[in-house]
């Protein structure tokens, strides 16, 4: 059994390749650059750890993390073209180094790459690992069109806002199930039964969310120094998070007048102004309350899973490194 | 058996449902749209003819039909995003008429669908199926990536133009190898052997070329009465053809200056002049003879499949039709 940094170090070893052919490079030197700019590896990990729950780590595991990583490269790419991003992770994105038509087609055959590398399994489990696949895949482009369909809400009345519930969902369609598809496919893949699997899938779903809180709890009232770079991102790019979300719901009718105006116009202090509601509205207790909430949800199945609780240590390690980190 | 008619009638009442669900309707509305706006179903009908080319149709085959139509329409929706196309078919096309970043997930989406079709095979064919679609797919976007990147050259000198040699291969990436695949996937299903799969494949691929040059030569010297449409279309958008690659590399010094300049501006007497060069270069004719190469090609691969000859007609039916078509 590893921790999640060795199983990082062991996954990126194995990541670290060529992973198209050489030509035509117009098209492969796109795919292979956004793999090359870095990223946390988080699911393809968790994919590994999964396994480790259960079994140690069955060979086919590794092809299925790829795939993972690269289905998660190829929505990265097809994003950014959506959100018009000019960087990420401070380097140039796919379309803005190679321009938008080859960025997609990139993300396209990096897709069709995902799958050959789940092509490589044992066909005992293929049809079950497409089946989770294809599902979580689905799930991932639905709450990315909802995010899109919200981002063009106004919020200025109560009838035209987003609910936190629907918000809820389009962040569990976005980013919390592939998080626990990410497990559940590793514990499949290491010989776990139906039950572990299913406890395993709502541990990943209710941390996909806590972390997700955390995320967005961090961006408006993190520590500058440990945040590592200026707060107030999402409220100066106006993004809907968790925290406006709430605001929104429990907001009296002047704060909410002031919200939309804020939102509006770019003044100088909007970042502040918007944070004093925040905090007015108590939205930095709800979030620490919230998150508290799915993580123990994540817990509660965690415990359910019926493995030795050594081999959870790793598991509880890394909701400890998601929830509770500073940056 | 059944004629290639008749097979599309078949395939017309399976593939004419609703393909998605309900919700997010802003997503799954976008990739019915083009599901609905027709077309002629010609891959999954040549994947049916693979299949009865060796045997009654296995229920199996039905699926994967379905995965090649919604794939083709997949890489529909992405060409003309890139191709920055406001039409398709007379009527608009889904990103112009549902905005390019819904159009960009309702392909992703689409795409994913397609190998969930896949997925409902039975497990003995899967992963055989798999490798080549997966195969195709990643031809498929190296064709278009290849067009792209020869839409961009000049060919003004030499040097810098598409010799024929790469512009076939990318026709064959592009257009050919899915007509094969499709037909070698029926095949497949059947239960046939792997050397008639081979010969019925490369049958496809060369039909494919001599699909794509008649094309090219109608819309150059088609029939305007039978073509259905102005001819010259190819010759005012700029596009490359094989009749314009094979003229670059006969043409005088005069005769290319000549096209170099007619294809830098828009004259009204544009079409009629590169018409003229075409004709002094004897591209007409070179261009049936290129066809007929193919064709004869094609139909070599497919007196080698050892079946009844019986067997093969409506795959001599549908290669007449392709090729002697006046639209």
């Amino acid at each position: 059994m590893h921790s999640f940094q060795e199983l990082s170090k062991i996954f990126e070893d194995k990541f670290n390749i060529q992973h198209f052919p050489a030509q035509p490079d117009t098209l492969y030197n796109a795919a292979q650059y956004i793999l090359g700019i870095g990223g946390k590896r988080i699911r393809p990990v968790m994919c590994l750890m999964g396994n480790e729950l259960v079994n140690d780590i069955n060979p086919d595991t590794y092809h299925v993390a790829t795939a993972i990583e690269l289905f998660h490269n190829f929505t990265l790419i097809h994003d950014d073209i959506m959100d018009k991003a000019p960087l990420r992770r401070g380097m140039e994105t796919v379309h803005a180094k190679f321009g938008e038509a080859t960025a997609l087609l990139a993300g396209d055959v990096m897709l069709v790459y995902a799958y050959e590398n789940i092509n490589k399994i044992k066909v005992d489990h293929l049809q079950k690992v497409l089946k989770l696949f294809n599902k979580t895949a689905t799930q991932v482009c639905e709450g990315q069109q909802l995010d899109m369909d919200f981002a063009q809400r106004s919020f200025g009345d109560k009838e035209g806002s987003v609910s936190f519930d629907a918000y809820l969902n389009m962040i569990v369609l976005k980013t919390s199930v592939a998080l626990a598809a990410s497990l559940q496919v590793g514990a499949m893949l290491g010989g776990s039964g139906e039950g572990n699997q299913h406890h395993l899938y709502e541990f990943g779903k209710n941390l996909g969310i806590a972390f997700q809180v955390q995320d967005d709890y961090l961006d408006a009232f993190g520590d500058p120094d440990k945040f590592g770079k200026q707060t107030g991102g999402d409220i100066i790019s106006n993004k809907k998070t968790f925290l406006l979300i709430h605001t929104l719901e429990v907001a009296s009718v002047a704060q909410r007048t002031s919200l939309t105006k804020l939102f509006e116009n770019d003044n100088p202090d909007k970042v502040e102004k918007v944070l004093q509601i925040y905090k007015d509205c108590h939205v930095d207790q709800w979030a620490n309350k919230l998150k508290e909430k799915y993580l123990q949800n994540a817990l509660f199945h965690l415990e359910e899973i019926a493995v030795l609780s050594a081999r959870k240590k790793p598991m509880e390690e890394l909701s400890e490194y998601l929830i509770n980190r500073e940056k």
